[in-house]
């Protein structure tokens, strides 16, 4: 099987998509592996699997990789005479965050009809922006930590007690985040994360709160991953993020009763349900006096989270063959022909 | 000011589509317009503005325009002795339905970096599914009508009691949307909707209820239309479908209390700022009981309402002046250099 890995993108998160991508190479043995990088500045360039390595990018020396076009059906490589198609059999998209998460490679891939492994748009724009995943949850009846929402201009006034967390509204990875102990430290966590974004999410910060993590997908059944209990530290410096990144061998599932795992698993079908088909995500959940939260969704998970499942490659196989098809549309210009005829007649 | 009209699309609103677009040569007189037309089999042609006219679409000869192919700027046409950009100031998102307002037409000039006037990503997957617009209207303090939501698998039981109307959740323009009076017409009703669409959402049907329809935009400063209370049937045949999609003269403000019409522009600018900058949408409210409802919004108006703006052409000039801008993200690879750094030292 032949996989393109789309990663890089014009985002925060390119340098971790990097890392995720080279990841990739030693968690897909079986199959052929077509990289395809998209640069900061958004272009797409083939990249040599066997020479693939993160310095390639760092140094620049990718823009001597053969450069690619989109047209319907596919990446083509332009040539002096007349352009290749790049063959693949599915695209898998690893671009954290920007064009990655908010739907723009999701629209690009269906818009051009290419069969990829990705959450869709509506998808994509519900969980990458997590004011909107609080509706989502809602909506398919999953509870979540409470919260206050701030834009750039409001007043900034918080009503919940100290301390909070405040995230800028549309990021992943930690980034412009900060936990903020009382309303002296308020103003400056909040300059910081409008510098990321316009808005932001508030949320109590739940000291010790019980983390746990799953991830899964539907394939031709649900392929649900272990529960993981993540190492929980404030903040993961560059290189522990590095390893969470370039994680490619499995974990132990954590040490919780069935009964908890039976809630975890029932949430996180709530929330995939049909909303990701076609993706395999990974959902945090908190839990607070039993009852579990949704805390985040990760659409597009660290290393794909390819950690937490026995067979990976394999379910990434199964994936490709249980992908959600766009609706056929036949345009017959019917409507045209009738006013056509309609004036004909006057 | 050159103008590119996008047109057409995938989408079960392609030939209205292509009638929003003529339409804009009467309507938009000062600039220079460029049409660029999405083929329902999603390719770009560049249309001589001169010769455009329904029966080159519906006659396949279109087919004979130059081929247009998205590069990071801009379109381009490509040939023997290189590329040519297709030079224009701003691109007018004119794609009625899927494509153009789910979000990929946004995503595809948000990617290749070309000013746009439309909804941006979020503005359209939220505004093109109703069940979306409905958490939207609530998190912004807009009321809507009563709903229930059933998905093509779940079991056909409606809670509201008849009549009640029936619409697939993402498609405008009446498409697929019925009326139904009493539970014997419910399974015919439905299995209309579905399809056109994995899920419905089912409202009640308000007999002569009160339905006014409010345009606008934000430039420098708000620009709102007119309040129009639309001439209400319980279906347009396609000879008045057609008519309302090549609206091109002004039409005559409702007879309502300022009072109300305050009311009605309040709703829309909670509805529209910030998450519609850089469009022109229509947001159609029913009143009850005094009440202002949300109906619909019509992220891409049929010929973008120009009928209820004093200066649409101005109004357009504005607009492509204040288009929201992304964030700037700066990748310099200084996480990749610390890792090797650090490697380099181990």
């Amino acid at each position: 099987m032949k996989i393109a890995i789309l990663f890089g993108g014009s985002s925060y998160e390119h340098e971790i998509s990097i890392v995720s991508a080279i990841t990739m190479k030693k968690v897909l043995k079986n199959a052929t592996l077509v990289y395809i990088f998209v640069s900061s500045d958004r272009k797409f360039y083939l990249i040599d699997t066997q020479k693939i390595n993160s310095k390639l990018f760092s140094s620049g020396e990718y823009k001597k990789s053969k450069e690619l076009t989109l047209k319907n059906g596919g990446f083509q490589v332009d040539g002096m005479f007349g352009s290749k198609r790049i063959d693949f059999d599915v695209a898998l998209n690893l671009i954290h965050g920007r064009d990655g998460e908010d739907g723009k490679i999701a629209s690009l891939m269906e818009f051009y009809t290419i069969p990829f492994i990705s959450p869709r748009i509506e998808a994509s724009a519900l969980s990458y922006n997590k004011l909107y995943t609080k509706f989502l949850a809602e909506s398919v009846g999953v509870k979540t930590v409470a919260y206050e929402y701030l834009s750039k201009n409001d007043e900034r006034k918080i009503a919940m007690p100290y301390p909070i967390i405040i995230k800028p509204v549309r990021l992943g990875s930690s980034i412009g985040v900060s936990i903020v102990k009382d309303a002296s430290e308020l103003d400056y966590a909040l300059d910081v994360a409008f510098e990321f974004d316009t808005d932001v999410i508030i949320e109590p910060f739940i000291e010790g709160v019980k983390e746990f993590n799953q991830a899964g997908t539907y394939t031709n059944d649900w392929e649900l991953s272990i529960v993981e209990e993540p190492h929980k530290e404030e903040f993961l410096d560059f290189e522990k993020k590095y390893m969470d990144f370039s994680r490619d061998s499995q974990v132990l599932a954590a040490d919780i009763s069935d009964a908890l795992k039976a809630k975890i698993q029932e949430s996180f079908k709530k929330i995939y349900d049909p909303l990701f088909r076609g993706s395999i995500i990974r959902c945090d959940f908190f839990v607070v006096e039993g009852k579990v939260l949704l805390n985040e969704i990760n659409p597009i998970p660290g290393s794909m989270a390819n950690y937490l499942f026995e067979d990976f490659e394999g379910l990434v196989e199964r994936l490709s063959k249980h992908l959600p098809k766009e609706q056929n549309i036949a345009v017959d210009y019917q409507y045209i022909h009738s006013i056509q005829s309609a004036k004909g007649k006057a």
